[in-house]
Protein backbone atom coordinates (compact mmCIF):
# COMPACT_ATOMS: atom_id res chain seq x y z
CA UNK A 1 0.00 0.00 0.00
CA UNK A 2 1.36 2.95 -1.08
CA UNK A 3 2.37 5.69 2.08
CA UNK A 4 0.61 8.85 1.65
CA UNK A 5 2.37 12.47 3.07
CA UNK A 6 1.10 15.86 4.02
CA UNK A 7 3.45 18.90 4.24
CA UNK A 8 2.50 21.50 6.73
CA UNK A 9 4.93 25.15 5.92
CA UNK A 10 4.49 27.28 9.38
CA UNK A 11 5.10 31.11 8.70
CA UNK A 12 4.12 34.72 8.27
CA UNK A 13 6.76 35.26 6.23
CA UNK A 14 5.43 32.73 3.34
CA UNK A 15 2.13 34.20 3.60
CA UNK A 16 3.31 37.70 3.50
CA UNK A 17 5.30 37.04 0.46
CA UNK A 18 8.19 37.97 2.41
CA UNK A 19 10.02 34.45 1.96
CA UNK A 20 9.16 32.04 -1.23
CA UNK A 21 8.90 28.72 0.04
CA UNK A 22 11.27 26.72 -1.28
CA UNK A 23 11.07 23.87 1.86
CA UNK A 24 7.74 21.65 0.31
CA UNK A 25 9.19 21.48 -3.14
CA UNK A 26 12.67 19.98 -1.99
CA UNK A 27 10.66 17.66 0.51
CA UNK A 28 8.19 16.79 -2.56
CA UNK A 29 11.32 15.74 -4.56
CA UNK A 30 12.70 13.48 -1.69
CA UNK A 31 9.36 11.83 -1.08
CA UNK A 32 8.67 10.97 -4.81
CA UNK A 33 12.15 9.60 -5.04
CA UNK A 34 11.47 7.19 -1.69
CA UNK A 35 7.52 6.41 -3.29
CA UNK A 36 5.86 8.10 -0.84
CA UNK A 37 3.52 10.57 -2.35
CA UNK A 38 2.84 13.56 -1.20
CA UNK A 39 -1.01 14.44 -1.36
CA UNK A 40 -1.22 18.34 0.08
CA UNK A 41 0.48 21.54 1.19
CA UNK A 42 -0.44 23.38 3.35
CA UNK A 43 0.68 26.87 4.53
CA UNK A 44 -0.49 28.79 7.66
CA UNK A 45 1.03 31.15 10.13
CA UNK A 46 2.49 32.12 13.14
CA UNK A 47 -0.92 31.07 14.50
CA UNK A 48 -1.37 28.36 17.22
CA UNK A 49 -4.69 28.02 16.76
CA UNK A 50 -4.70 27.60 12.73
CA UNK A 51 -1.14 25.11 13.91
CA UNK A 52 -3.33 23.01 15.81
CA UNK A 53 -6.20 22.66 13.12
CA UNK A 54 -4.26 22.18 10.25
CA UNK A 55 -1.43 19.48 12.00
CA UNK A 56 -4.69 17.86 13.41
CA UNK A 57 -6.63 17.46 10.42
CA UNK A 58 -3.55 16.22 8.02
CA UNK A 59 -2.13 13.72 10.70
CA UNK A 60 -5.47 11.93 10.55
CA UNK A 61 -5.63 11.85 6.94
CA UNK A 62 -2.02 10.88 5.79
CA UNK A 63 0.26 8.28 6.69
CA UNK A 64 3.00 11.11 7.47
CA UNK A 65 3.39 14.94 8.32
CA UNK A 66 6.21 16.99 7.64
CA UNK A 67 6.51 20.61 9.26
CA UNK A 68 8.83 23.04 8.45
CA UNK A 69 9.51 26.45 10.43
CA UNK A 70 8.76 28.17 13.75
CA UNK A 71 11.00 26.38 16.12
CA UNK A 72 13.72 28.50 16.70
CA UNK A 73 14.54 30.50 20.06
CA UNK A 74 12.64 33.47 19.39
CA UNK A 75 9.28 34.51 20.37
CA UNK A 76 7.52 33.92 17.14
CA UNK A 77 8.62 30.24 17.22
CA UNK A 78 5.33 28.20 18.46
CA UNK A 79 5.51 25.44 16.46
CA UNK A 80 6.43 22.77 19.14
CA UNK A 81 3.69 23.77 21.57
CA UNK A 82 1.75 24.01 19.05
CA UNK A 83 2.40 20.38 18.19
CA UNK A 84 2.00 19.55 22.01
CA UNK A 85 -0.96 20.88 22.07
CA UNK A 86 -2.27 19.59 18.35
CA UNK A 87 -1.08 15.75 20.36
CA UNK A 88 -2.75 16.88 23.81
CA UNK A 89 0.07 16.53 25.84
CA UNK A 90 2.84 18.07 27.84
CA UNK A 91 5.85 20.36 26.66
CA UNK A 92 9.30 20.43 28.34
CA UNK A 93 12.63 20.04 27.92
CA UNK A 94 14.19 17.00 25.97
CA UNK A 95 17.26 16.10 28.34
CA UNK A 96 19.49 15.17 25.18
CA UNK A 97 18.50 18.18 23.10
CA UNK A 98 19.24 20.62 26.47
CA UNK A 99 22.75 18.73 26.73
CA UNK A 100 23.26 19.60 23.23
CA UNK A 101 22.95 22.90 23.53
CA UNK A 102 23.97 23.61 26.73
CA UNK A 103 27.65 22.16 25.44
CA UNK A 104 27.52 24.12 22.52
CA UNK A 105 27.40 27.56 24.10
CA UNK A 106 29.90 29.29 26.79
CA UNK A 107 29.26 29.72 29.89
CA UNK A 108 26.40 32.77 30.99
CA UNK A 109 25.13 31.93 26.54
CA UNK A 110 22.84 29.27 27.47
CA UNK A 111 19.74 31.86 27.88
CA UNK A 112 16.11 30.84 28.67
CA UNK A 113 15.42 32.06 24.95
CA UNK A 114 18.09 29.15 23.49
CA UNK A 115 16.43 26.74 26.20
CA UNK A 116 13.85 27.10 24.14
CA UNK A 117 15.24 25.22 21.57
CA UNK A 118 15.72 22.34 23.42
CA UNK A 119 11.44 21.88 24.69
CA UNK A 120 9.66 19.45 22.94
CA UNK A 121 6.47 17.82 23.17
CA UNK A 122 6.01 15.07 26.10
CA UNK A 123 6.77 11.48 23.90
CA UNK A 124 8.79 13.11 21.06
CA UNK A 125 11.62 11.99 19.77
CA UNK A 126 14.90 14.30 18.53
CA UNK A 127 15.87 14.59 14.74
CA UNK A 128 19.39 15.35 15.50
CA UNK A 129 21.00 17.03 12.29
CA UNK A 130 24.00 17.69 10.72
CA UNK A 131 23.75 21.65 10.42
CA UNK A 132 22.12 22.97 13.80
CA UNK A 133 22.86 21.71 17.36
CA UNK A 134 19.21 22.31 17.69
CA UNK A 135 17.25 19.24 16.62
CA UNK A 136 14.21 18.76 15.32
CA UNK A 137 11.42 16.04 16.55
CA UNK A 138 9.11 13.56 15.83
CA UNK A 139 6.13 12.37 17.53
CA UNK A 140 3.01 9.92 16.51
CA UNK A 141 3.39 10.75 12.26
CA UNK A 142 4.63 14.21 12.31
CA UNK A 143 7.88 15.48 12.03
CA UNK A 144 8.50 18.72 12.35
CA UNK A 145 11.49 20.65 11.23
CA UNK A 146 13.59 24.01 11.13
CA UNK A 147 12.37 26.51 8.06
CA UNK A 148 15.95 27.52 7.03
CA UNK A 149 15.87 25.43 4.22
CA UNK A 150 19.64 24.45 4.74
CA UNK A 151 18.64 22.91 8.49
CA UNK A 152 15.39 21.57 7.06
CA UNK A 153 17.50 19.52 4.31
CA UNK A 154 20.38 18.55 6.97
CA UNK A 155 17.12 17.03 8.97
CA UNK A 156 15.21 15.28 6.18
CA UNK A 157 18.31 13.77 5.49
CA UNK A 158 17.96 11.95 9.05
CA UNK A 159 14.70 11.24 8.38
CA UNK A 160 14.70 9.58 5.28
CA UNK A 161 16.23 6.24 6.03
CA UNK A 162 13.85 5.60 8.78
CA UNK A 163 10.65 6.17 6.57
CA UNK A 164 9.34 3.14 4.62
CA UNK A 165 10.69 2.66 0.89
CA UNK A 166 7.99 2.42 -1.15
CA UNK A 167 7.37 1.76 -5.19
CA UNK A 168 8.37 5.04 -6.85
CA UNK A 169 6.49 6.46 -9.75
CA UNK A 170 8.41 6.44 -12.91
CA UNK A 171 7.70 9.59 -14.73
CA UNK A 172 8.65 9.76 -18.75
CA UNK A 173 8.41 13.09 -20.29
CA UNK A 174 8.29 14.33 -23.76
CA UNK A 175 8.22 17.42 -25.35
CA UNK A 176 6.78 18.47 -28.33
CA UNK A 177 6.95 21.74 -30.00
CA UNK A 178 2.69 21.36 -30.65
CA UNK A 179 0.11 23.66 -28.92
CA UNK A 180 -1.70 21.41 -26.15
CA UNK A 181 -5.02 22.13 -28.06
CA UNK A 182 -3.44 20.10 -31.15
CA UNK A 183 -2.47 17.10 -28.71
CA UNK A 184 -5.10 17.45 -26.19
CA UNK A 185 -7.74 14.70 -27.80
CA UNK A 186 -4.78 11.78 -28.71
CA UNK A 187 -3.73 12.48 -24.98
CA UNK A 188 -7.11 11.59 -23.60
CA UNK A 189 -6.95 8.81 -25.91
CA UNK A 190 -3.58 7.72 -24.05
CA UNK A 191 -4.79 8.20 -20.74
CA UNK A 192 -7.88 6.65 -21.18
CA UNK A 193 -6.01 3.27 -23.14
CA UNK A 194 -3.65 3.62 -20.28
CA UNK A 195 -5.52 3.73 -17.09
CA UNK A 196 -2.65 2.84 -14.91
CA UNK A 197 -0.67 5.88 -15.88
CA UNK A 198 -1.51 9.21 -15.01
CA UNK A 199 -0.32 11.87 -17.50
CA UNK A 200 -0.14 15.41 -17.51
CA UNK A 201 0.86 18.37 -19.80
CA UNK A 202 2.70 21.22 -19.31
CA UNK A 203 2.52 23.98 -21.93
CA UNK A 204 5.82 25.82 -22.59
CA UNK A 205 6.46 28.85 -24.88
CA UNK A 206 9.75 30.23 -26.28
CA UNK A 207 10.66 32.43 -28.66
CA UNK A 208 6.97 32.68 -29.55
CA UNK A 209 7.08 29.12 -30.17
CA UNK A 210 4.36 26.66 -28.28
CA UNK A 211 4.80 23.25 -26.83
CA UNK A 212 4.50 21.12 -24.09
CA UNK A 213 6.07 18.70 -21.99
CA UNK A 214 3.87 15.37 -21.53
CA UNK A 215 4.62 13.61 -18.81
CA UNK A 216 3.70 10.05 -18.00
CA UNK A 217 3.79 8.58 -14.58
CA UNK A 218 3.44 5.11 -12.89
CA UNK A 219 5.07 3.09 -10.33
CA UNK A 220 4.60 0.33 -13.52
CA UNK A 221 7.87 1.58 -15.16
CA UNK A 222 6.87 -0.79 -18.27
CA UNK A 223 3.66 1.23 -18.39
CA UNK A 224 5.05 4.42 -18.34
CA UNK A 225 7.25 3.47 -20.98
CA UNK A 226 4.72 2.33 -22.95
CA UNK A 227 2.48 5.40 -22.36
CA UNK A 228 5.52 7.34 -23.29
CA UNK A 229 6.08 5.55 -26.56
CA UNK A 230 1.88 5.88 -27.41
CA UNK A 231 3.01 9.59 -27.05
CA UNK A 232 5.91 9.82 -29.48
CA UNK A 233 3.52 8.06 -32.26
CA UNK A 234 0.76 10.54 -31.61
CA UNK A 235 3.28 13.15 -31.85
CA UNK A 236 4.94 12.13 -35.17
CA UNK A 237 1.57 11.36 -36.50
CA UNK A 238 0.40 15.33 -35.89
CA UNK A 239 3.33 16.15 -37.86
CA UNK A 240 5.88 16.78 -34.57
CA UNK A 241 9.24 15.43 -33.84
CA UNK A 242 9.26 14.22 -29.77
CA UNK A 243 11.84 14.79 -27.93
CA UNK A 244 12.19 13.08 -24.41
CA UNK A 245 13.35 15.14 -21.13
CA UNK A 246 15.46 13.60 -18.87
CA UNK A 247 15.76 14.99 -15.38
CA UNK B 1 -12.30 45.50 8.48
CA UNK B 2 -9.09 43.62 6.92
CA UNK B 3 -10.09 41.25 3.92
CA UNK B 4 -8.64 38.16 4.24
CA UNK B 5 -7.89 35.51 1.43
CA UNK B 6 -6.92 32.07 0.57
CA UNK B 7 -4.88 30.10 -2.00
CA UNK B 8 -5.73 27.28 -3.99
CA UNK B 9 -2.85 25.66 -6.04
CA UNK B 10 -3.77 23.01 -7.91
CA UNK B 11 -1.71 20.54 -10.18
CA UNK B 12 -0.02 16.96 -9.73
CA UNK B 13 3.38 18.64 -10.78
CA UNK B 14 3.55 20.69 -7.80
CA UNK B 15 3.02 17.72 -5.30
CA UNK B 16 5.64 15.84 -7.53
CA UNK B 17 8.36 18.30 -6.93
CA UNK B 18 8.24 18.45 -10.65
CA UNK B 19 7.29 21.92 -10.39
CA UNK B 20 8.22 24.90 -8.17
CA UNK B 21 5.43 27.00 -7.40
CA UNK B 22 5.80 30.47 -7.71
CA UNK B 23 2.15 31.24 -8.24
CA UNK B 24 1.67 31.36 -4.32
CA UNK B 25 4.41 33.74 -3.43
CA UNK B 26 3.03 36.55 -6.43
CA UNK B 27 -0.05 36.20 -5.15
CA UNK B 28 1.02 36.67 -1.57
CA UNK B 29 3.12 39.91 -2.81
CA UNK B 30 0.42 41.47 -4.75
CA UNK B 31 -2.14 40.74 -1.72
CA UNK B 32 0.13 42.28 0.82
CA UNK B 33 0.83 45.31 -1.16
CA UNK B 34 -3.50 45.62 -1.29
CA UNK B 35 -3.97 45.51 2.14
CA UNK B 36 -5.30 42.25 1.70
CA UNK B 37 -4.17 39.29 4.06
CA UNK B 38 -3.19 35.74 2.69
CA UNK B 39 -4.00 33.86 5.56
CA UNK B 40 -3.73 29.90 3.95
CA UNK B 41 -2.36 28.51 1.04
CA UNK B 42 -3.32 24.95 -0.16
CA UNK B 43 -1.82 22.79 -2.46
CA UNK B 44 -4.10 19.96 -4.17
CA UNK B 45 -3.49 17.18 -6.95
CA UNK B 46 -5.82 17.17 -10.19
CA UNK B 47 -8.15 14.86 -8.27
CA UNK B 48 -11.92 16.90 -8.20
CA UNK B 49 -12.99 15.64 -5.11
CA UNK B 50 -9.99 16.79 -3.50
CA UNK B 51 -10.40 20.43 -5.22
CA UNK B 52 -14.16 20.79 -4.50
CA UNK B 53 -13.25 19.57 -0.81
CA UNK B 54 -10.45 22.37 -0.52
CA UNK B 55 -12.65 25.03 -2.21
CA UNK B 56 -15.37 24.51 0.09
CA UNK B 57 -13.40 24.88 2.90
CA UNK B 58 -10.97 28.14 2.29
CA UNK B 59 -14.27 29.79 0.38
CA UNK B 60 -16.83 29.26 3.27
CA UNK B 61 -13.88 30.92 5.63
CA UNK B 62 -12.16 33.66 3.30
CA UNK B 63 -13.64 36.55 1.95
CA UNK B 64 -11.50 35.68 -1.07
CA UNK B 65 -10.05 32.73 -3.12
CA UNK B 66 -7.39 32.44 -5.96
CA UNK B 67 -6.53 29.31 -7.81
CA UNK B 68 -4.18 28.45 -10.41
CA UNK B 69 -3.87 25.37 -12.56
CA UNK B 70 -5.90 23.39 -14.30
CA UNK B 71 -8.09 25.47 -16.74
CA UNK B 72 -6.32 24.47 -19.99
CA UNK B 73 -7.56 22.27 -23.07
CA UNK B 74 -5.99 18.63 -22.08
CA UNK B 75 -7.89 15.82 -20.04
CA UNK B 76 -5.86 16.72 -17.09
CA UNK B 77 -7.38 20.52 -16.73
CA UNK B 78 -10.15 19.97 -14.77
CA UNK B 79 -10.74 22.90 -12.35
CA UNK B 80 -13.44 24.66 -13.86
CA UNK B 81 -15.69 21.28 -13.47
CA UNK B 82 -14.71 21.18 -10.17
CA UNK B 83 -15.59 24.65 -9.27
CA UNK B 84 -18.74 23.91 -11.19
CA UNK B 85 -19.29 21.24 -8.41
CA UNK B 86 -18.09 23.09 -5.40
CA UNK B 87 -20.52 25.90 -6.26
CA UNK B 88 -23.57 23.29 -7.05
CA UNK B 89 -23.89 24.78 -10.59
CA UNK B 90 -24.07 23.66 -14.27
CA UNK B 91 -21.23 24.41 -16.58
CA UNK B 92 -21.16 25.28 -20.16
CA UNK B 93 -19.69 27.35 -23.15
CA UNK B 94 -19.39 31.39 -22.10
CA UNK B 95 -20.65 32.79 -25.44
CA UNK B 96 -17.66 35.28 -24.90
CA UNK B 97 -15.01 33.34 -24.21
CA UNK B 98 -16.47 30.48 -26.90
CA UNK B 99 -16.28 33.73 -29.21
CA UNK B 100 -12.70 35.05 -28.66
CA UNK B 101 -11.38 31.50 -29.01
CA UNK B 102 -12.90 31.12 -31.90
CA UNK B 103 -11.53 33.84 -33.58
CA UNK B 104 -8.09 33.13 -32.24
CA UNK B 105 -7.75 30.11 -34.89
CA UNK B 106 -7.97 29.14 -38.00
CA UNK B 107 -10.99 27.73 -39.29
CA UNK B 108 -10.90 23.83 -38.40
CA UNK B 109 -8.33 24.25 -35.55
CA UNK B 110 -11.06 25.12 -33.07
CA UNK B 111 -11.45 21.55 -31.82
CA UNK B 112 -13.41 19.95 -28.80
CA UNK B 113 -9.86 20.77 -26.65
CA UNK B 114 -9.66 24.52 -27.46
CA UNK B 115 -13.67 24.67 -26.14
CA UNK B 116 -13.31 23.12 -23.65
CA UNK B 117 -11.05 26.44 -22.65
CA UNK B 118 -14.52 28.21 -22.81
CA UNK B 119 -16.49 26.43 -20.55
CA UNK B 120 -17.18 27.91 -17.36
CA UNK B 121 -19.94 27.54 -14.31
CA UNK B 122 -23.00 28.85 -14.97
CA UNK B 123 -23.13 32.25 -13.67
CA UNK B 124 -19.36 32.85 -13.72
CA UNK B 125 -17.75 36.13 -15.22
CA UNK B 126 -14.82 36.14 -17.15
CA UNK B 127 -11.18 37.18 -16.10
CA UNK B 128 -9.72 38.34 -19.62
CA UNK B 129 -6.20 39.25 -19.86
CA UNK B 130 -3.11 40.38 -22.17
CA UNK B 131 -1.33 36.79 -22.12
CA UNK B 132 -3.76 34.73 -23.30
CA UNK B 133 -6.94 34.62 -25.41
CA UNK B 134 -8.02 32.03 -22.71
CA UNK B 135 -9.54 33.48 -20.06
CA UNK B 136 -9.93 32.86 -16.42
CA UNK B 137 -12.75 33.29 -14.60
CA UNK B 138 -14.82 34.34 -11.21
CA UNK B 139 -17.70 33.05 -9.22
CA UNK B 140 -18.39 33.90 -5.93
CA UNK B 141 -15.78 35.47 -4.22
CA UNK B 142 -13.25 32.48 -6.19
CA UNK B 143 -10.78 34.09 -8.86
CA UNK B 144 -9.80 30.82 -10.89
CA UNK B 145 -6.53 31.47 -12.52
CA UNK B 146 -3.79 29.49 -15.28
CA UNK B 147 -1.19 27.85 -14.09
CA UNK B 148 1.40 29.40 -16.19
CA UNK B 149 3.50 31.84 -14.01
CA UNK B 150 3.26 34.43 -17.17
CA UNK B 151 -0.45 34.21 -17.99
CA UNK B 152 -1.51 33.94 -13.85
CA UNK B 153 0.42 37.48 -13.66
CA UNK B 154 -1.71 38.58 -16.36
CA UNK B 155 -4.88 37.40 -14.69
CA UNK B 156 -4.14 39.14 -11.85
CA UNK B 157 -3.68 42.12 -12.93
CA UNK B 158 -6.98 42.15 -14.18
CA UNK B 159 -8.44 41.28 -11.06
CA UNK B 160 -6.32 43.39 -8.67
CA UNK B 161 -8.44 46.97 -9.58
CA UNK B 162 -11.85 44.73 -8.88
CA UNK B 163 -10.29 44.00 -5.73
CA UNK B 164 -11.02 46.40 -2.26
CA UNK B 165 -7.79 48.43 -1.46
CA UNK B 166 -7.34 48.40 2.56
CA UNK B 167 -4.67 49.06 4.72
CA UNK B 168 -1.39 47.68 3.35
CA UNK B 169 0.61 46.84 6.27
CA UNK B 170 4.26 48.62 6.67
CA UNK B 171 6.98 46.46 7.00
CA UNK B 172 10.16 47.79 8.32
CA UNK B 173 13.47 45.60 8.45
CA UNK B 174 16.29 45.76 10.75
CA UNK B 175 19.39 43.43 10.17
CA UNK B 176 21.64 42.64 13.04
CA UNK B 177 25.12 40.26 12.87
CA UNK B 178 23.77 38.80 16.38
CA UNK B 179 22.46 35.17 17.01
CA UNK B 180 18.77 34.71 17.60
CA UNK B 181 19.45 33.57 21.03
CA UNK B 182 21.34 36.86 21.33
CA UNK B 183 18.07 38.75 20.46
CA UNK B 184 15.32 36.95 21.62
CA UNK B 185 15.03 38.42 25.08
CA UNK B 186 14.87 41.52 24.55
CA UNK B 187 12.16 41.32 20.90
CA UNK B 188 9.98 39.42 23.03
CA UNK B 189 10.02 42.47 25.84
CA UNK B 190 9.29 44.82 22.65
CA UNK B 191 6.72 42.49 21.14
CA UNK B 192 5.19 42.92 24.46
CA UNK B 193 5.50 46.65 24.10
CA UNK B 194 3.86 47.04 21.05
CA UNK B 195 1.34 44.65 20.39
CA UNK B 196 -0.35 46.22 17.46
CA UNK B 197 2.89 45.26 15.69
CA UNK B 198 3.75 41.60 14.64
CA UNK B 199 7.72 40.87 15.02
CA UNK B 200 9.20 38.42 13.33
CA UNK B 201 12.87 37.08 13.44
CA UNK B 202 14.25 35.47 10.12
CA UNK B 203 18.05 33.84 10.90
CA UNK B 204 20.56 34.20 8.54
CA UNK B 205 24.35 32.86 8.03
CA UNK B 206 27.26 34.37 5.87
CA UNK B 207 30.54 33.78 6.29
CA UNK B 208 30.23 31.70 8.79
CA UNK B 209 28.51 34.89 10.76
CA UNK B 210 25.17 34.37 12.21
CA UNK B 211 22.59 37.19 12.26
CA UNK B 212 19.05 38.00 12.08
CA UNK B 213 16.60 39.96 10.42
CA UNK B 214 13.65 41.34 12.39
CA UNK B 215 10.59 42.49 10.86
CA UNK B 216 8.50 44.53 12.68
CA UNK B 217 4.70 44.64 11.03
CA UNK B 218 2.10 46.97 11.35
CA UNK B 219 -1.30 48.67 9.90
CA UNK B 220 0.07 51.67 11.65
CA UNK B 221 3.08 52.58 9.85
CA UNK B 222 4.09 54.95 13.46
CA UNK B 223 3.48 51.66 15.42
CA UNK B 224 5.66 49.63 12.75
CA UNK B 225 8.76 52.90 12.95
CA UNK B 226 8.47 53.04 16.85
CA UNK B 227 8.94 49.24 17.38
CA UNK B 228 11.69 49.20 15.16
CA UNK B 229 13.46 51.96 16.88
CA UNK B 230 13.22 49.82 19.84
CA UNK B 231 14.69 46.99 18.05
CA UNK B 232 17.48 48.82 16.74
CA UNK B 233 18.28 50.78 20.47
CA UNK B 234 17.80 46.73 21.63
CA UNK B 235 20.71 45.89 18.94
CA UNK B 236 23.11 48.72 19.80
CA UNK B 237 22.68 47.56 23.96
CA UNK B 238 23.82 44.40 23.13
CA UNK B 239 26.84 45.53 21.28
CA UNK B 240 25.58 45.36 17.53
CA UNK B 241 24.83 47.68 14.53
CA UNK B 242 21.39 47.53 12.99
CA UNK B 243 20.86 48.08 9.61
CA UNK B 244 17.79 49.07 7.69
CA UNK B 245 16.94 46.50 4.77
CA UNK B 246 14.26 48.13 2.18
CA UNK B 247 12.44 46.35 -0.29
Amino acid sequence: MTKTAAMLVIGDEILSGRTQDTNSNYVARQLTGLGIDLKEVRVVGDDETEIVAALNALRARYDFIFTTGGIGPTHDDITADAVAKAFGVGIGYHPDAYAALEARYEKGQFNDARKRMARVPDGAGLIKNSASVAPGFHIGNVFVMAGVPMVMRAMMETILPQLPQGVPVTSVTVSAALPEGALAEGLAAIQKAYPETVIGSYPWMQDGRFGAQLVARSRDAAVAEAAAKAIEAMIVNLGGKPERVTG
